[in-house]
Order: structure tokens, then C-alpha cells, then sequence
């Protein structure tokens, strides 16, 4: 079941304002309606204030979703409001992209404080 | 014939402010002047303010446009006055892509609401 | 339901073989299990003998499909054949390229006489 | 020889402000100089007020400029005013991408109205 | 753990040869010597001589190895015999395409009966 | 009209065998049925002999068509016996790829001579 | 060497602003330090106020720049203010993108007058 | 070990404002943590004042990277504030784009200045 | 230096002929005559008779080029006959595909036993 | 003038029969006709059998064609035949792309002995 608890950090190298992205394209959850596997990319990108997010514990974190049946719009709510309390940055945003299903494929933002406007679309 | 009362709704997962897109490139409707086949792409992008669309009713709702003759302004204008109607989003925004006719391909953009600019192109 | 009487023919402007290849990329017919609609891709490629196949009848011979209930594997087989007892074709083959569905994507490969080996992949 | 006569209309089927973007790949004219065709593709785009141009009767005045000498820049703003002449758009734009000519591409962009920012590059 | 017995198979609406290619994009194993998760794509392609697989419980066969720690080579293998076994086609092959891992990227190609030299290559 | 008589040759500049390969995306003709344009690239392909066709004799040529009615088999073939005619080269081959008609794009491949299986698929 | 005397001009055909992009891919000038050859793009992009450059005119310019031994950032610069002094643009940038050198590949942008915040990327 | 001093600087051929961005795809360093490489791409964009940074010494100052041990967000605000030193420019932005590790793929953006809007995605 | 005791292997999961593909597109050597980083991606390709390749120890082997001055022609050949005598596979191919140097990228194809011909371009 | 002296080789590093491939895509020659610059990219492919041919040395013979006027299919013959002269290899391939004039764009291809056919499309 997805853990927050996995999730590291390291102080900030620099005292200036700067950006961080991490897009994992091998995220995997599962559907909670039919069971069946969801899988997506995850674009997290925050402004850190004291801390920054260590890669190999978001990878955990991420994988800890696995065998979760969760929806798009929790899922990504959800890593949003995880990373939010644990890091307090500037800003924050998640973006998830769902592979097709029924021919419809998605794409849902879920954003935490001034996210300056070039990055709105995500 | 097209008909919105196959949309289902489910209660937004969260009181954050975020955004939803669902692209589906399955679309057909048929033209009103010829009885040929129109075929498409249907972008929805909206910020939720009480619920969110059910991903497999919007399939259903697209498909019953299937044998509907209907232009393209017009079909994208519906969708996007059928979608408002129903969800009360903050925003709200249809975009149609038609594969080309007669050497011309097109794109139609509807809007309700505040639209942040960022989206503005489609 | 599909119908090849629609299907109209003209002389071969040349005595040399020659190679046709139409690509209709505006496909749909009905999944005979689930109800919902297939979409895909069409490539007819062959070489003539007497007759080529006119252009606009072989677009209203594929409409006449759209709302017939009828598996990937069949409608592949059953556009070759149809074609071939029509044109007797010195070769003709039938690609089906099928988007998606429950994360797979399709094609399906049907033949007539000697195709060169250059073509065999579709 | 261009002539808007051709041109049709039909009324806008929402009065609610929305955008309509015709893009022709197949435009070809002459350049008045050398004799030589020119080839390019015309993007159109316009908000409506009252009415919408037809789409085939768009495509028959593009066509009307086939054998005709006329420059880049001068065709731009002639389909440019005829349209606007013709709708009276809260805003329009035409962008004409032309294919290469001495190993120089050109693009020209002519507009009418309040254009919004988003649209300013075509 | 992975289990052959979901398979269903319909019989070949075709006694002509005829290929056959279904291409899964969200294939996921567990690497055996790190537990992390590995993500991939597998592409099955063949003739077949009296059924085919159905497609629907091709994917939940596929489902079946989510969980299953084992190694690329031998995951494309089985899938390979198992495939084989319950469909004795004219030929097969089983392609897997494997996202990176250290900065490496692998496929591997198993192959069962006289594959085509046009598709030797995967 | 198209008129062969615009061409040029030139003498080849080696008596070793090579190949000289001639891509025009710019040739455009009449649909002799709608009267409409078509727009198309044209792939010239060949091994000389004695001589080799000067370009811009051949953008001559080519634009010889612009005006004429003629389908796409027939121009193909008739560009293909014009040029075999002027230079008799070792083999040559003219490829003809038209933009989408009523969502069906098209390709004809005419050839003289035996073009190695290497060109054969255009 | 480089030479501006070349440069011919047109009346701007329309009194409303619009904007002119010429995109040069084959420009060549020499480096002054090692003497090797440097290959890039030039992209002029201008909003006339009372002449156009003419294209065959801007070709020749171009071309005057093949033999000189000159650094990128002053070559951008330079046709920037040439072209500048001759038309009196309302706005004007100069935008050249260069081919690796140890592999690092550059762009510099130069700009005359408020160039729109929609060009200010090149 | 990385070394500021291999830098050098030549005056700004322009006392106009002009943006110089250099980009560098064969950034390697070390992982700090497992010792391992890392692999990315290195943009610099900026605005100079007095000076512009001389190319090959930029890639000479990037290669003292090479055996250093160092994170992806301290190397990139470390190469911003060594050049930010060294040449006072107007503004000055560093992102550094690093291929995947365990499936996720990460890019830094550090600024000093004012960077103009249009910049500030990196 | 170089080091193939480094390489560890396993045996083969089957004892049906197939094909193992492994890209590293992080490989990185020295030039020996400039002393400047070469960066490449490798390509190996081979089917196994007894053992495969470890993975990760095939990375460890590819990094002791790090800071070894050699030649790409030498390279290409060297880890081929390293993996060659190794493993003694049914055949075996390196390819090496070298980012531009001076304007030239470079491609190097060196290869063991009888490799089939769909293989022989790399 | 093009000089063959420039050109410096070394002993191949191997017994074994292997391929070397050299695309330059920074090719400038002029048209002996008008005069304007060719512009183009040239691929040189080759078995060795004794000797290599030395990157910077080939690179400084293309330069020298530089302001040579001369036709395409002479520049081509005459790159192969030099090589050829100086190298004696195995086998050996030349390929020039050029970029288009009057909208046709080229390829020709010269080659010296037996070229295996997976290469003879260059």
C-alpha cells in the first residue's frame, strides 16, 4: 500500500529560488472499478524552500503504489499532498498521463502553492 | 442520437483547485451535407468545483454521436454546453480536431467560463 | 452491412505491371462481442491485371462497414477476398492496423496470390 | 483568377465567443516573377461574430489563386481583407507557410482585430 | 504467478495464411535479483493454422506476470512455449522491448517454427 | 499540357553503375472526373546509361502537369514511359505519393527495367 | 566579403502591421580562429513599416558571408543592424542557430525595436 | 576536479542586448552515492554585459567535471554561480537535462538575474 | 583500463536459438590523439549457444573505458572479440554509433560468426 | 580546389572484415551552372582492407570542394573514386543527399565492388 514513510530528503544546495523536475514514465497502479492495471508517467516539479525529495526513496515511493487500487484524480492528489507536508516548498506540482483506456487517454494536474504561470499546463 | 444522459458523475477527491483533461481520438459523427463520415479527436480539459466526469459514461456519451449529422461548430459547441450544464465546473473547454477534407483539416475551440490563458490555444 | 456492389472498376492505364497502394486511415466497424466501435487503419496494396479499383466506390465499400459487428481477424479476410473475386489481382494484400484496446494495439495481415517478398511485412 | 464571390457563409451556432482554425496544405499560386509556382499551406483563424465561412466554398477560393502571379505577402493580406470583408470576425488571422525557394523558407502573417496574445506567433 | 490456463482461443476465420501481431505496450515483470519492478513491451506476432488467441484473455495472461520475479530472457522464452504449445501455430515469435535500466536499454526475440526472413528482426 | 519535349539530358559523368534518385514535393495536376487539384510528391529513381536528365529541364516537366486532367495511375505511368523513352537507362522507377482524398491517401509505384528488390517497395 | 549593397526592397503591400519570417537553413560563414568552415540556420523575422527585403536579394546577402572569418555573436549582429539601417523595421530579430563544435551547438538572437514578447524565444 | 579557471572571456561584440545560449549534449559526471556515471545535456543561456564566455574553454571547464563526484543540483547551481561570477552578465539561466536512473529522468534549472518570462521553462 | 574480468554471465534460459539486444547509449572513451571525451552509444547483438551476459556487469565493463584513450575503429573491435571469447555465441555483432566530431558522426560494425542478413546493417 | 593529397590514413586494427561509416552533413560545393553554393551531406561507407581513412584528413578533402564548381553526380563519382584509389578497400559506397532546388531535393549513389545488398539503398 503506498507509504510516505520511504520518502528521504537532503538539505537544498543552493539559498537561491530553482526548479526540479523528475518525470517517472514506469508508474503503475490499479484500476479500484475493474482491477485492472492503470499505468502512467508522473511529472513532479517543486521549487525547494529547505529540502529536496532523494531520488531512489521517490522511486520507492512511487512503487509502493503497485498493487494500490486507487483513481487518476486520487492518485495524483494524493503524491501531491504526500510531498507537500513532508518538503513545505515554494511550489509543487504533480502530473500524471494516463495510457489510453476505452480510447481516451488522461492527463490530470494537481499543483500546491504560486506555480508560476509558464508551468500551468504542466 | 446524441444524448447526455448516459454522463455519469463521481464527487471531486479534493477541494484544491486542479485541472482534468481526457483526449479521446476515436470520435465520428456524420456530415449533414454529404451523409459521409466525419472522424476526429475530442479534447476535455476542466477544473473540477463538485464533481468529475466518469471516464466510461463520456466514452458512451461521444459514442452516441455516432450516426448524428452534425457540423463541426456545431458538435463542439453541444459538447461543451452538455458538459457545463451538467458538472458546473470553474472552467470548462472542448476542442475538435477533424482529419482533413478536401485538403483542409480544422479545429474548433470552445469555452466556458474563465479558461487560464495558458490553455487558450487548445 | 457491408456490401461489395458498391464496388466500381476501370481499365489499367498500362500493360506493365504496376503497383496500387490506397492507405484509409478512417476505418471503423463494431466489436461483435462488446457493442463498442473499433477503429483502425486500412492499407490495400496489389498489383492489376485488367482493372484497378476506383477510388471513391472503395471508400463507400469501407463505410459500409461502420456499424457491422465483426472481429479484426474476419474483417481483414473478408476485404481481401472480396477485392480479389472482384479484381483478379496479379497479388493483393490487406493490412489492418487497430488502435488500442486494453493497452494492445493490432494488425492484422491478409494475402493473395505471390506477394513480393518486399511487401510481406505489410 | 482570386474571386471571393465564391465564398459562402452560414450563421454561427453559438453565440458564446469561440475560435475556428481551417488549415490548407494544398495552396499553390504563381510567383509573378519568375513564372515558377510557389506552394504553401494557409492557416486560418478567426472568432465569429455572426457568421462562419463554408468549408468548401473556402476551399474553391483558395483555388481560385491557382494561375495566379502574386506575391508572398501580397496574397497574405488579400485573403486576409476578403475574409474580413466578407465576415466581420471579432478577430482573424492568416499565416501562409511557403516551401523553400533558394534554400529560404518564409512564413507571412497577416491579422485583423484584437488578436489574442496566445495566437500572435499563428 | 504467471498461468497459462486464462488463454482462450477462437478459431481462424481463414484457411489462407494470414499474419497476426498484437503489440502490448504495459507489460510489467519483477526483477528476481532486486525486486524492483521492470516495465516493457511485448509484441507477439504468427500465423495461425487452426485458432487464434483472443485478445482480451491474452491481456489478463499478460496480467499474470505483475508480480513475478523473473528474468527477461526467460520471460520472453515462456511466453514464447506457452503460446506454442496451446496454439501449434504455422509459426511465432515473441519480441520484448525492455525500458532501461543503468543507462541500458535490451529486446529480446524468441521464435518458434520458420519465421519469415521479413520479420527476423523483430 | 505536359510536353516531354522540355526535357534535357546530359552526359553521364561515369561508366561505373550508380544510382541517381530525384524527390519532387511540389507536383500538382487536375482530377479529370472533379476537376479538383491534386497535390502530390514525385520520386524519380534510376540507373543511367548513356545520360542523366538535367533538373530543371525536369521541374519543367513536371510542371507541364499542373493544368492537366489526368488520373493518378495514368500520370505515373506516363511520367514513367516519357523518361524511359528519352534516356534508356539501365532501370528506372517513378513513385507517385498523392495526399489524402476522402481519407485515402495513395501511392502507385510504375517501373522499367529490373529495378533491384532493394528499390521494389518505392 | 560581406556586403550589404546587395540588399534590394519592396513596398510593404499592406498599411496594416504584419509580420515577415524568412528562414535561411544553408548559411555558411568561416571560424577566424581555426579557419574551418562553421554551417548554420538564420532566421529573420520583422515587422515592415514602409519595405520588404526581397528574397533573392537576401539570398545573395547571405551568400556574401562565405569566405569571411567572423564569430557567430558578431555575424548575428551585423545582419541584424545592416538590415535595421536599410528597412527601418517597426521591430526586427535575428535569430542564428549553429551546428555542434565539440560538441556544443549555440544560438544567439539579436533584436532591433519591441520585438512582441511572443518572439522573444527566436 | 572541476575548474573555473580554464574559463575565458571575450568582449561583447554588441553594446545592444542579445541573448547567447550554448547547449552541450555530452555532460558526464559521477554519482557521489554509487559511484556510478552520470549522463546529461547542459543549456546555458544569457544575456552579457561586458563579456561572452569563449566556446572551447566552456567545453574545456565542463570536461573538469568528468571524474568529480557531485549531485545533480549541486553541479548545476554550482556551474551557474562559477559563471555568474566570472562574466556579471545581465541575466544567466543553467538546465541540466540527466538520462534515467531507475526509470526516472530528472532536469535542474538554476537562474541569476532577471530572466526574461519567455525563458523560465528552461 | 579496459577490463572484461569484470564481465559475468549465466546460462542460457533456453536451448532454442534466439536473439539478445542490448543498447548502452551512455559509452564514453577518450580520444587518444586529442585527449577530448568521445561519447557513443553501443549496440551489442548475439545469439547464445551456452551463457548470456550479465547486465549489470556488462555496464561495469563498458565503464573501464572511461578514461582509456583508444581509437573508434579499435573499440568497436576489441569489445567484440572480448564478448566473442567469452561467450562463444552462434554469432555476435557490436555496433558503435559516435556523436559528431568536426561535422562528422561515425558509425563502426564489427561482427563474429555467420550473422544473419536482416542483422548486417547494424 | 579538391585535393586527394589532404587525405591521411592508418592501418586497420583488425583482420577480421568489418564496416566503417562517415556522414558528413556540413557538405558545401557550387553549381557550375549559376554559381549559388550546393548544399548537401555525404556518406561514405567502406570495408577496410588494409587501411582507414583518418577523420580530420577527410574532413579537410570536403572542404576543399568548398568553392569547386561541380555538378552532383560528379562530386559523388569523384569522392568514390579518389577513395577508392587511395584506400583499395574491400568494398566502398558514397551517398550525397542534397538539399532541394526548385523544390526537387536528390540522392546519388556510387559505388566501387561488391556493396553486400543490405547496404545498395545507401
Amino acid at each position: 500500500m503506498p507509504t510516505n514513510h520511504v520518502l528521504e530528503f537532503f538539505d537544498s544546495p543552493s539559498d537561491q529560488p530553482f526548479v526540479i523536475e523528475h518525470i517517472n514514465e514506469e508508474f503503475t497502479s490499479v484500476c479500484p472499478k475493474t482491477g485492472h492495471p492503470d499505468f502512467g508517467a508522473i511529472t513532479l516539479r517543486y521549487e525547494p524552500l529547505a529540502v529536496c525529495v532523494e531520488l531512489k526513496s521517490l522511486k520507492l515511493y512511487y512503487q509502493s503504489f503497485r498493487n494500490e487500487g486507487i483513481f487518476y484524480e486520487a492518485v495524483t492528489n494524493r503524491i501531491c499532498s504526500d510531498l507537500v507536508e513532508a518538503m513545505s516548498p515554494a511550489w509543487l506540482q504533480v502530473i500524471t498521463d494516463w495510457r489510453g483506456r476505452g480510447g481516451i487517454r488522461s492527463r490530470i494536474i494537481a499543483t500546491s502553492g504560486n506555480v508560476p504561470a509558464v508551468w500551468a499546463r504542466g
